[in-house]
């Protein structure tokens, strides 16, 4: 099951820079692991930004919750989710 | 070059059944044919909507433009365009 | 898996009320149905408007998506879906 | 009497993790006991967010405004409330 | 039972003006009997606009909603509720 | 002349509790001699916020200013004002 | 008494020309009426639009509220009002 | 040529008092000396609020940004601004 | 003197499709008189839109609004004015 | 291919002077590089704002990432995007 999430970053600007390095560094592994197991299924910067643009692919919301409440910058982003599902139009067989 | 396009459709109350029918049947045809040459990558339907979330892949502004002022429910339609490009943590080859 | 849905009712001012009155009768009984079937879990009336707060229960965001635009008012109302999951403090089974 | 409440959670980034925690497990038994009472009759995250959706059962607006103000995490909430009541389509007797 | 409601009147410019006259006339003699019945409390003009400042005085959310939805305004307006309660800081007996 | 005045609490997370204590100690000893000498007329809790709601009477809008930027609160609140006069179906004589 | 008013015109496409140019006709000669007693102290137009910023000097908000809602384009204009007042740092005798 | 100017102040909590009494005073003086050139034509508070109208009148753009970005007040204020020119319907020769 | 104009258009659905053509026409031809003059100094399309951003350079703001309202489609177009001056880190001479 | 981009500037009240006056120095130092380079091809300051309006000559989406998110101010910045193409009434060659 597909959503579209939308993740802008705000880091506070009091951060010691090696804290921020630490959790940007465990940012990309989780979200490198996460497009491995599928579940990240696309991951794009939005041009201009500090933010990206994402496909989710879970079982369910729960999972859905589990996989972003658990992202290293999550307290410091502002996130939107949008549930996707199949278009009458769509040629794409994994459109889904 | 990826663009993400959402389009939420208004169609007018008055417009005659038929007249609708016929504008839809063309938006179909024309988006399942862009679909077919690659140019609309993805077709999402948000869930609980009459809108879909998009990804266009494009040669440049100018072919956005003209892809999407001729869809035929284009009049009827309030459409967001983000300019996309590849995220550094992505490992999708295609997430360009 | 639960979804609350927020929909309010934008009746055209010069639709013919016996139109207004067949929609409005259809929109009830299939309300009703889907109650009698579990899907749409909980309804309320907003007080002080033309307005509902709901929560639906379905397998997926394609059903979700399939109830929603079957709705006969579907066409008059402005909508909004929020996917909900369990909450680590709640006590309650069913709020899942 | 019946009202949705929706709660939308901003802990400063510079608290301490055990000021946080400690208001944190307070929140977590405040809500609990509420639900016992039968005051806070559903309790949901909204998935990919840290949020919930919640409906209160009270005698009144003052009895809502005691148990709001009360919360642990109060001062750190952007908080929303619509006052609910019976809709005519509702064929389930406690959706009051 | 105190709640603020808020009201702006957008009456169609095509709608006739003896229909207009007849919802303005109803609309008074409704107002008056609910002032009559201490239901509306207060009725104050939002200077330079078409639109009012009220104070509803009810049993519950239910009786809020019956009263409001009778409006025989209800169709052309913009309407907002805010539930009320006794401020700690007021000197006033009726401030409930 | 009256004035609906709302008024929304942000109280710095990092004030001290002792300050915060002293500044609304004054706020309220300041609302209610307003509200003994006839200027604050109404002031209602907005049920689950830290919010209120008021009704000012005052000579103009100077003393309207000059009574709201005295307020020990002023700097932490955000303040809207509506100005109000006599609705033409109001039947209370102190509705002005 | 000041207050700065800022009304947007928005003319109905349907409206016949000839009725919207006596409507325009008679907003004009009442703007001038008022201007010529010192009610309606400046008028401005906003460039690049059909709009305008304006101070009005009236006894009180009863004042207001008749000058405005009398105004022939009332029905078709959004309006917005302040109240204002002598501002300290003032050197001009009639920035009242 | 004129300018509608709106400015409203945000003076951060932790800024000790006599820095913000400093800039404060300096703000008063070259708002003064603004309106004895003649540049800053009308200064309006807005009641109820640390907030002002204001009226520039410069020779052009490049002016209205000299003057502007010199306030001693300008990192702390949210600032919006008009261009104005003569409305049709003015009869002050100074409305231009 | 130069402003930024950016223009995003709303043809009624029910115009005739000759007059939509009439006007489209006069206002290129209008458009690219005002290019000529070099007071409309450029003008884009905004890919995925009925819109375009525009750099005018005018006299003075009474130019401009003698210049925008004269647009045949002025009736049919959101307007947003910001007016331009010279950036301190600008090399281009003609960036005024 | 051109994009419209828009900056405001948002310095932290806590930043050092010197470590402003540090970042706007290598902002202006690399903002003159890429005019002389042709990237940034127009810059803009908005008149009684710290923002500026800018116009982007670059490859593509990643050229166009890769060159803001570079600027030494990024991060104290709110950044906005359109893209531009050619619009069918521009008579300037290089309005692309």
């Amino acid at each position: 099951m597909l959503f579209k999430v939308e993740m802008k970053v705000n880091i506070p600007h009091d951060m010691p820079a090696e804290v921020a390095a630490d959790i940007k560094a465990r940012e990309k592994a989780y979200a490198q692991a996460l497009q491995e197991q599928g579940k990240w299924r696309h991951l794009w910067r939005v041009a201009g930004s500090y933010a990206n643009v994402s496909i989710f692919d879970v079982e369910d919301n729960a999972e859905l919750q589990e996989l972003i409440s658990n992202l290293p910058l999550f307290p410091y982003m502002d996130i939107s989710v949008a549930p996707l599902c199949r278009h009458p139009s769509s040629i794409h067989e994994d459109d889904r």
